[in-house]
């Protein structure tokens, strides 16, 4: 029984997510799709718009079969981190290939591009220092990089490329043996703002989600009947679909109580910017408070990502456990296929898997209870202690 | 022009709090009543009902000329150091006499049983610390010290008392040319839970208050019509009448994302206590958390200190101040009579006195700014932003 492993957020699952799993499949002629997920909060410094045991639920009733949890502090991470974990990840469940989506389409321009880079790695370094020196924000002055040593067949100005990129290198780094794959995405930009009907990228229906705070037509053209059912019933029984806004006033409570020393402690936390963030605390919203700091430098995802690490309190002492091997594979759920691939490869499975809270004791699971409690902190009372109580549950089973 | 000085919380200022004042004038024969106020948080550690510029105005519309803010470092202590704070304060400003309120009314017993403490002070500490070890609260045990040595014409049992003593104890450590002076209180314990008409204790009104979220007939009879109105247009404007279990979220999740490291760093959090708050982090309300963690020895006071010193933010290391004098005044209002004390006496106050925000960079400053904003944090983001702005407005003038 074999696996392909897909990388993801599902924030939420719409259906260019449901496509992306179902052509995983069917390109790499996998029997199981493993999804590795990001928990609370997501690669570009925001909290998900609804828990991860919702959006779990979601994806197992789309095409996924077998969901685990990317370890916090490597969801909230440049693509190099992130890739790390969630390559590694997938890695300890055996899977075959990884398949990821790319404007692309094609895996060989991201091999060619990976063997230039490793035969010219002394000269990117090089011009990647120079380019970070002369104040570009790091995804620009690696942009440059890149063009700068040739890499001609591979448009490194598209998210997914890059993104797909840092998979491809981290499966060359860390998990030789995987298969990377690649499907061309059906036309969204990552980054798109605007819905684009049928197909239309999580960035433009959250954005219609907070906007008019339902699920318009819109929004339910884009998503599968799950997710519809998911997203009304947390904001039902929730109250709301979380934005950084909700955590503004946390945010702006521990901005100022906290000494620039304090600060000074926190991972992503650059020498000088905790008293340009301190100005700033006296602010009315996030957003005020982010267009306030943000420059040419500080970009909107980097500061987004130090937000994330203040409220989960991470400190920059924490932070060397990126560098080793992610430690345990924690599942979030699973259908029979998923539960029948994890017991033919249990005994291969050389980290605990845990499927229950308490099983562990390592400060990178410390760090994914805090980041879920800290995700759960805009929530009523009632709420909060129901979430906290759901991380000691078993996984998702459908 | 010669003031008396009087120590007060004024949780609501109430027809008990206006009789003190005027009876302190009538006493002392003093010109101008100056009092010294608690800020946001108050000695047994809760947050005021409502801010202290509110409380300030309401004052000043009764018999109070000057007032004046409590450092909230000192604010939220036990009573010596309370005293301390308060009685340098008053010093400053070169107050004639200070005249609190007791239970026993006259002020030989305090003179002889100071007396008596300083004569027999080494058996006295050695007691104390005896029944501390015995694992008693510090109230109880030093009621138990100051019996075995004999004070008997005052009863140490009375909590006016007690903290009468504590004054007349500063006065003659910090302040020897201060007369202290005490007018018997009219009927009410500081503890009392129960309304007992005219005259009734804060407790008691704040109970119901809070109880009943508005103001009933039995609470208007025991304030002063000042009072009444700033409560109304305050849970107007506002939205609140501040409690604990408005900073419920703010504790809760300052212990989901704290490490024991970081708990024990706080001022107030003795060995281990921190391991016991950590097992009450996932409670549903500040009321149950606190049942859970109370003991004999951690006495409901004493946690709800360590609470405020939590949210304030306030570490052990900066606590050194406490032994240091008070190095400032800072004015909340005063009505024509205050200002005349306050230029006349001008010239003979060492201290800077401030009268608007950003005039003085000391840490003990930094904590009263920080604690302001840590009381803030439960009102809306405009309501923060304008009491924010309001700290850095001159005084209360009528």
């Amino acid at each position: 029984m074999q696996a392909t492993g897909i990388i993801v957020e599902y924030n939420p699952f719409h259906l260019g997510h449901l496509y992306h799993a179902e052509q995983s499949r069917k390109q790499t002629g996998a029997d199981c799709i493993i999804a590795v997920m990001s928990g609370p909060f997501l690669q570009r410094g925001e909290p998900a718009i609804i828990d991860k045991w919702e959006r779990t639920r979601a994806a197992l009733t789309g095409a996924v079969d077998l969901v685990v949890e990317l370890p916090h502090l490597f969801a909230v991470q440049h693509g190099d981190y992130f890739a790390k974990g969630a390559v590694e990840t997938l890695n300890h469940l055996n899977v075959s290939s990884i398949c990821f989506g790319s404007e692309e389409g094609h895996i060989s321009p991201f091999l060619t591009a990976h063997r230039t880079w490793q035969e010219r790695r002394s000269s990117f370094d090089r011009i990647l220092t120079s380019h970070l020196d002369a104040g570009n924000s790091f995804p620009e002055a690696s942009r440059r990089a890149y063009e700068s040593i040739g890499i001609q067949d591979l448009d490194v100005s598209r998210p997914n490329n890059i993104l797909g990129y840092s998979y491809v290198k981290a499966i060359a780094e860390y998990a030789p043996s995987i298969q990377p794959a690649t499907i061309k995405r059906l036309k969204n930009d990552y980054h798109d703002e605007e819905m684009t009907g049928h197909i239309s990228s999580a960035t433009s229906i959250r954005k219609d989600l907070h906007h008019y705070h339902e699920i318009t037509e819109d929004v339910k053209e884009t998503l599968p009947a799950s997710t519809i059912r998911t997203l009304a019933d947390y904001k039902f029984h929730k109250g709301l679909w979380h934005s950084w806004e909700h955590y503004f006033p946390l945010i702006q409570y521990l901005l100022q109580v906290s000494s620039p020393e304090e600060l000074r402690e926190i991972h992503g936390m650059e020498e000088g910017l905790e008293y340009r963030i301190l100005k700033a605390a006296d602010c009315t919203s996030f957003k005020e408070m982010m267009e306030t700091v943000k420059t040419k430098r500080y970009t909107w995802t980097r500061l987004q990502r130090l937000f994330v690490h203040l409220l989960t309190n991470i400190k920059k002492k924490e932070s060397y456990i990126l560098d080793s091997p992610v430690p345990y594979v924690r599942v979030l759920g699973m259908n029979e296929k998923g539960r029948k691939y994890l017991s033919i490869h249990k005994k291969n499975i050389e980290v605990p898997l845990l499927t229950q809270l308490k099983q562990l004791n390592h400060p990178l699971f410390d760090m994914d209870i805090r980041a879920q409690k800290a995700y759960l902190s805009p929530l009523s009372a009632v709420n909060r202690t129901e979430g906290v109580k759901r991380e000691r549950m078993p996984p998702v089973m459908i």
